[in-house]
C-alpha cells in the first residue's frame, strides 16, 4: 500500500474511524497521485477509487498493483453495492469542509452510514507538513517564480498596462518549465495597488507609480507563491520609509519561523509592530502552500497553530493605504528545525526601475 | 435594485422564502457583477454584501447606489447583527449543492435561523437562460476560439508534442482577447485520444495519428467550448466512417436543439443511435456553458430537461475505442425558437493535416 495511505489509516485508528470517504480532490491526488474526478473510499479492509468511464482508462494506466487500490466504475455499481463499501462500521468520516450539504445527504443515504463523522481536516493537517519529494517540486516552482522576477525588472516600463504585464508573467511561467499560473497574477499599479486582491486592469504604468507584483506557479502539481513591490523612476523618502519599516517587520517575523513557535504568536507580534507604527495589518500574515496554493496552516489570531519541521507557508506584511498605494513583501518559506529557509529568492531591497 | 436581484426576489416569492444566503461566488458574480470573496445575504428588505478587508475598497468601487446592495465587512459585525439579518425571517434559502456541511452548521447557528431551506439550485436554473448581453460575450469567446482552431491547423505538426500545442493553445486565446482560457486545453493524439478527459503528454504527433482538441476561452467571463478531431497525413477507410457517423449522429440531435424539446429524449435518441452502430455513448452529450464552462443545463438521462429559448450549451457526441483512438466533435450551441445555432463554426469536416 503507499505510504500515504498507511499513514493514514493510522490516523484513522487514532480517531476511532473505521473508514473514511475522501472526495476533495487535492485530497485524492495527495494520497493516490490520482487527478480523476471520483470518489476514495477507505473501507475496513480495501481502498477503493470510484470513478466514470470518463477517467477509468487513465487510472487504469497510473496505479499500480503496489497501490492496492481496487477501481470501481460508479456505473457498474448498484444500490447493494454502495450499502456494503461500509458494511460493519460503526463511525465513518467524511470531509465536512469540502463535502456539500447534499453530499453529506447523499452519503448517509446511499452508502447506510450511521455514524457520519465530520473529520476536522485530517488529510489537510498531514498536507501542511511535506515530504522530501513535494519539497523538491515547491522548491522548483519557486525557482521558476524568482526567474520571472528577474525577467520583469526587464519588461516592465512606463506605458505597459497591469493586464499586459500579468500576460506576460503568464507566458514566462509557462514557458519556463511550469505546468501552471497558481493563480492569476496580481499586477497593481498605483493607486490599484492599495487593493490586496486587485485584479490587473488596463490601467498604464506611470512614472512615480508603485508596482505590487504577486505571482507564483505550479511545478508537478505544487505551488510557489511571491510578491514584490517595485517604483517607477523613483521613491519618495516616505515611502522608502514605509517599504523598509515592512521589509525589517517581515524579517523579525522570519526569525520565529522554526519549529515550535506558536504561528498565532507571530501574527500578535507583528500585528503590535505594525500599530507601533501607526499602521493595520489588513492582510493575513500568510498561509501554507502546497498542492494548494492556500493551504493548512493558516497564519490567524483565532487558532493555535504550532510550526512543524517540513511545513511551507509564506511570509506577506503588507500596508495599504486606501486610494493612495500598497506595498506588500512576501516569500514563500520552508521551516526547518532551527530557522527558516526562504525558497524564493528574490532581491528584497528597494527597486527603482528607471 | 439591478435586475437580476429584483427577478431573483420574485423567484424567492414563489418558493416561499423569506431570506437567501447566497455563498457560491459564481452566483454573486451573476447577481451583483462582484467577483470578490463573500457572502449576499438577501434579506426582507436589504440586499448586504458581507466581504473583508481585501475586496472592501474594490466593491464600493464597482457598486453603484443603483445596485441597492449594503457593503458590510465582516470585522465590523458582531455577533448580534448576524441574528438580527434574518430577524422575522420563517424560510431562509441556502444554497446545498454549494454549501458545505460546516458551513451549513455555521449558518444555522450564527444566523440563528430556524428554517435554513435547501433551494434546489435556484440560481443556477436562471443563469441557464441568457440575457442578450450575456449571449453576446459567448459569441465573442467562441470567435475566438474558432480562430485558434484556423491558427492550429498551420501549427500542428508531425513532431510536436501534445504538450507543446497545449501550450500554444492557451498562448494563442490570451494572446487574442480572452481574458483566460475556459478549461485547461485537451490535446490528444493516437492511443491518448481514447480517454476523453486527456491530459495532454510529451507525446509526439505521428503520421496516422488521429488527434482530439478540446478547448475553450473565456471573454468577460464567459466562456467557450469546442473540440475538433483531425487526422495526420491521411485517415483510413474505417475511421473514416466513424468520423461520419459522428457527425451524422451530432447534426441530428442538433435539429432537435429547439425550445420545448426535453434534453432527456435527445440523449435517448443518441444513445440508440449509438447502439445501432455498435457504440456507445460513454460520454455525457453536453452542458450549459456560461459564467462556468460546466453548469445547467446538463445533457442526460436521470431528469427532464426542456430546452428553453437563449439556453446555451453544447452538443458533443463522440466515440471512444481503448487503446485506439477517440473521436469528439462538439460545439457551443445556441438554443433559439424555432432552432439551434452552432456560436463556434469551425469547419466540421474530416481534416487531413499534411
Amino acid at each position: 500500500m503507499n505510504q500515504k495511505i498507511k499513514w493514514f489509516r493510522e490516523r484513522m485508528r487514532i480517531f476511532d474511524l473505521d473508514g473514511m470517504i475522501v472526495s476533495n480532490p487535492i485530497n485524492i491526488e495527495y494520497l493516490t497521485g490520482l487527478k480523476a474526478e471520483g470518489m476514495l473510499l477507505i473501507t475496513r479492509k480495501e481502498n477503493i477509487f470510484l470513478t466514470d468511464s470518463r477517467y477509468i482508462e487513465e487510472v487504469k494506466s497510473i496505479l499500480t498493483v503496489d497501490d492496492e487500490i481496487i477501481i470501481n466504475n460508479y456505473k457498474d455499481l448498484i444500490d447493494y453495492d454502495y450499502e456494503r463499501f461500509f458494511s460493519f462500521c460503526e463511525n465513518v468520516g467524511f470531509e465536512e469542509y469540502y463535502a456539500t450539504y447534499a453530499k453529506y445527504k447523499e452519503y448517509k443515504q446511499k452508502f447506510k452510514i450511521n455514524n457520519l463523522e465530520e473529520t476536522e481536516k485530517i488529510i489537510e493537517k498531514q498536507r501542511a507538513i511535506k515530504e522530501k519529494s513535494e519539497i523538491i517540486k515547491i522548491k522548483k516552482a519557486c525557482e521558476i517564480t524568482d526567474k520571472c522576477f528577474n525577467y520583469l525588472l526587464q519588461f516592465i516600463k512606463v506605458g505597459k498596462t497591469e493586464i499586459e504585464i500579468a500576460k506576460e508573467i503568464e507566458r514566462f511561467l509557462i514557458n519556463n518549465g511550469a505546468d501552471d499560473i497558481s493563480f492569476k497574477p496580481i499586477v497593481a499599479s498605483g493607486p490599484n495597488s492599495s487593493k490586496p486582491h486587485a485584479v490587473p486592469t488596463e490601467r498604464k504604468i506611470t512614472v512615480g507609480d508603485v508596482v505590487l507584483l504577486d505571482f507564483g506557479c505550479k511545478y508537478k502539481g505544487y505551488c510557489s507563491d511571491m510578491s514584490r513591490t517595485v517604483f517607477m523612476n523613483y521613491v519618495t523618502e516616505k515611502t522608502r520609509k514605509l517599504y523598509n519599516l515592512i521589509l525589517e517587520i517581515k524579517e523579525k517575523a522570519q526569525e520565529h519561523y522554526i519549529e515550535g513557535k506558536n504561528l498565532k504568536t507571530i501574527v500578535k507580534m507583528v500585528e503590535t509592530e505594525f500599530k507601533l507604527n501607526n499602521q493595520d495589518l489588513i492582510h493575513s500574515l500568510g498561509h501554507g502552500v502546497g498542492l494548494e496554493i492556500h493551504e493548512l496552516p493558516f497564519c490567524n489570531l483565532k487558532k493555535d497553530c504550532i510550526l512543524k519541521e517540513n511545513m511551507v507557508l509564506t511570509n506577506e506584511p503588507g500596508i495599504y493605504i486606501p486610494g493612495m498605494f500598497g506595498i506588500r513583501i512576501e516569500d514563500t518559506v520552508l521551516i526547518n528545525k532551527d530557522g527558516a529557509e526562504s525558497l524564493t529568492k528574490s532581491n528584497r531591497d528597494i527597486i527603482v526601475i528607471k
